[in-house]
């Protein structure tokens, strides 16, 4: 068995279909966020604007995050040193979880090394502790849910995305004893659009369904303080577990879910994914602690957020660019071809110093490729002409389709 | 459908099996490892020693860990800000995967969220890739690679543990043409025993399969760099896949494989629980890199790491407590039943200051419930002699049984 040679045609088929990925390798700088050094294979290095992290509002740079970064390290040092039960169970962790609980209404929280994680570990475990249990899953879920489902073992619908009529339609053809959970995201992180929550609940009183959102695109950045689009509807209380990430709008790493006591301690002891696992180094957890709670008062931050979004939205409508028209933070423009999606990216780079990574399937369908912008509160007016002007010479150079 | 019945039932079951997990809130002290502070639910707190702690060299509080994280955060902020292809390939990261692919004289590395990450993503991706793969498995294997396995769909084969003959007999009644993996580890954490890796890799070229090696509780310790015990015993080009965490020895957190460029490439192209999740942070990253770069110029640490478990289990054996007498650094003293072992582990804590974890099941085998001590170069000779002394206090008190 030539195994070397299965995994060269993997690779090669990957560089037949255009769509191996070669990592942009970057350095980050604190203070100066969107800015970036961008590092070559030669050794070279190249400034670069940043235009595409999930960064949403620079937190990762927030005095509050790095200070509280730096104490814990002095503090505490680097990692937890064993799992949750083992000695890992650090008192830092657990104000977190307190935390983020009470950011969403919640009796407890849990932690988990990433949102992927999350997903994966609470969606698994719950169909294991519900015995034939049947999952509604939005046919756009997120990788992290989609293998969350798929290990659960449980029976699996998928629904026409975001369409409350498709779901009704499943759950009226499901036993009605038969437990059910329906999971969802609030913000789809391609599109930028928004679910309908308050319809999802209702269906799910309807049917005894228990809810799962995916708040990951949301938190920290809608709701008064940040709990997400569930918070800013009122409807938190009408969600069985909310799911969100540590590492997008809170600017750090890590991953959670809220809900009820019972749920949270059973997930707390049954799920591998959580229990056999290194802890997330109490500096992490200090510099999330600070960004959850900073974000929990301050306004300013989304405010800021959603301005610089409509701005550059209305920039490049006005330019003519093919931006889809989402109601979020979230700005895709379409370029509707792997190939020229990444010829367009490699051209803004080399000769723009403008990075905005190519998203091509799998991410999104074929046929569907985009350059996916996400603007922060750092994303100043300056910078915003540069890239729409960088972006109408791309599109005129490589003659890409304008908005209809 | 009652959920929360559902759930509070399975939390109940727990308790009445006398399995449920009540985790112990501590705050590390930096610069006085093993000594923490344990926090209680009424609010007040107690200085306790850790001895189960799998920063097992104490890496976690080491003067080059602490100060590369404190620059990284100066340096790049907290998170890494996106997924590997979408803004957060760090260069940090990159530096950190060509250091440990050094490490284990290997083409290439590629670094996950953690050390179950990286098992469940790369058995499972492994899986996929192969068509009509069989895994070989060592029934003792940990929770990550048995996730990692299933996840797989492959056929599996669960060998004795460490037993070659029996993993012959399984291999040979396999067709030669499937592709085949062995899957097992160097170091067992519980018992602290270590796997025939060399007569592992002769079956393995025998009968045409690929090797994975879980190095976990083995990087940073054995070997004259820290690769392994495959380095120790100059078996490292013949394992195909090795695989260790960053947040044992290495004291920080994150999991790694290394191998081929291909292998690695593909896991890196297929691999969703590598793809779609917010990088490492690069502060980590800068951490670990700091502990990987010190161990394999150091071999001081592993010097004194070995002396110190060798020590503690002449000590245990003299007071003639049950310890099992591991080839390792880990040692286990064993207890026989589940609440006997809470009951110890609760007196140790409370009324001694000494945390030692309750190893119950479904962590090791019901009836093999033990106290796991990982003595470090930070336990001095006065720690042990309190401990001892502890244990046999507790031993006497509980009758528990002794050294046969
Ligand atoms: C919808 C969604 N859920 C979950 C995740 C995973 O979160 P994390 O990056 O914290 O692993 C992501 C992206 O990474 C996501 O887009
Ligand atoms: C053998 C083994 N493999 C993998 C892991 C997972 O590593 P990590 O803690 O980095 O997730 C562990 C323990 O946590 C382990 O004991």
């Amino acid at each position: 068995m030539n195994y070397e040679h299965v995994f060269a045609q993997a690779i090669q088929s990957l560089k037949d279909e255009n769509r191996y990925r070669v990592f942009t390798e970057l350095g980050r700088h604190a203070g100066n966020f969107p800015k970036a050094t961008r590092h070559l294979s030669s050794g070279d290095t190249q400034e670069v604007t940043i235009w595409c992290s999930n960064d949403y509002l620079g937190m990762g740079q927030h005095p509050d995050v790095l200070t509280a970064i730096k104490d814990a390290t002095d503090r505490y040092g680097a990692g937890a040193g064993g799992t949750r039960n083992i000695s890992g169970n650090t008192h830092v962790i657990c104000e977190l979880e307190r935390e983020l609980a009470d950011l969403h209404g919640k009796e407890s929280a849990l932690v988990f090394t990433s949102g992927f994680v999350s997903n994966d570990a609470t969606l698994s475990t719950l169909g294991k502790l519900l015995p034939d249990c049947v999952i509604l899953s939005d046919e756009l879920n997120h990788a992290s849910m989609i293998d969350g489902v798929r290990h659960s073992g449980c029976e699996k619908r998928i629904f026409r995305h975001n369409d409350a009529r498709d779901l009704e339609e499943k759950l009226k053809s499901i036993d009605p004893s038969r437990p059910k959970i329906i999971a969802f995201e609030s913000v789809y992180s391609m599109d930028g659009d928004i679910s309908p929550i308050k319809e999802f609940c209702d269906l799910a009183d309807k049917y005894g369904a228990m809810t799962y959102l995916d708040e990951v695109h949301a938190v920290g950045l809608y709701g008064p303080r940040g709990g997400g689009v569930a918070e800013r509807e009122g409807l938190m209380d009408r969600i069985t577990i909310m799911e969100g990430t540590l590492g997008k709008a809170f600017g750090v790493v890590g991953g959670f879910i809220t809900s009820s006591r019972n749920i949270v301690d059973s997930i707390r002891s049954y799920a591998s994914g959580f229990i056999f696992t290194t802890t997330l180094s109490p500096i992490m957890s200090a510099g999330a602690l600070a960004s959850v709670r900073h974000l929990k008062k301050s306004q300013l931050e989304r405010d800021q957020h959603q301005e610089r979004a409509a701005t550059l939205k209305g920039l490049l409508m006005d330019a003519g660019l093919p931006v889809l028209p989402s109601v979020t933070h979230i700005v895709p423009v379409m370029v509707y071809d792997a190939n020229l999606c990444k010829q367009a990216s490699d051209m803004l780079l080399e000769e723009y110093g403008i990075y905005l990574q190519p998203i091509n399937y799998p991410t999104v369908p074929r046929g569907e490729e985009r350059l996916r912008i996400t603007p922060t509160p750092f994303h100043d007016d300056t910078m915003m002409s540069e890239l729409v002007a960088a972006l109408k010479d791309v599109w005129g150079r490589l003659d890409l389709r304008q908005a209809a």
